[in-house]
């Protein structure tokens, strides 16, 4: 069982953005930027493109929901979207509100309190539509 | 006129792997792996999520048909899938045969031949469904 499954299924906290029957967005616990947002499919699978072409464009049309939200609710030139997946097998989007290039480049990375986690995620949910 | 426009109009030559009425895909020219390909809306849009929902879906579908096709042509881990726009004011999403993290994070490169470049925009177009 991924890591993300057991986020999903409550056995490891998160911070929680969105949720529905197939899909769960959360905070990145190691952030590139405030605000970076994992959004990944309830359905443990290790590869994006290895999802049906429904359950990837499902996942996409969640992201796109999400990333709306986080553009509205966190200061930043743009959201940037990764997939990349090479450490947690199981499909997950990246979502990071960007400024610059080492925002998308995982090597600098920022500390939040809890109370940042829980205010910048309290905040992108009440924009997620 | 964006770059990517005047690729798409041919008045820059590419090494074009597929194309429908609405998107176009080509090896990027300054490659983070072999077979490191972008995928752009024909219409010129500068941020991924300023996308109308359909038209976003739609590249995000023509994206995976790529992903396919390059997966089935160059030999990897799996395809990293990258959306960042920060140099570039028109829509492109990144589709990167990646073995490691240093494949995403585009410090990296790698130079191809013109014949290099030549086959593998061959082989994927070959792939391409």
């Amino acid at each position: 069982m991924s890591i993300f499954t057991k986020i999903i299924n409550r056995e490891i906290p998160s911070y929680k953005i969105a949720e529905n029957e197939h899909f769960f967005a959360f905070l990145d616990i190691n952030p590139n930027a405030k605000g970076h947002t994992l959004v990944v499919p309830k359905r443990e699978e290790n590869k994006l493109f290895d999802l049906s072409k429904e359950e990837y464009l499902g996942l996409m049309d969640f992201s796109y929901r999400v990333a709306k939200a986080i553009e509205k609710a966190v200061e930043c030139k743009r959201v940037g979207m990764s997939v990349i997946g090479l450490e947690v097998p199981h499909v997950h989007v990246h979502l990071i509100p960007i400024n610059e290039m080492a925002d998308m480049q995982f090597q600098k990375k920022v500390t939040l309190t809890t109370e940042e986690f829980q205010q910048v995620a309290f905040t992108i949910a009440t924009h997620f539509e």
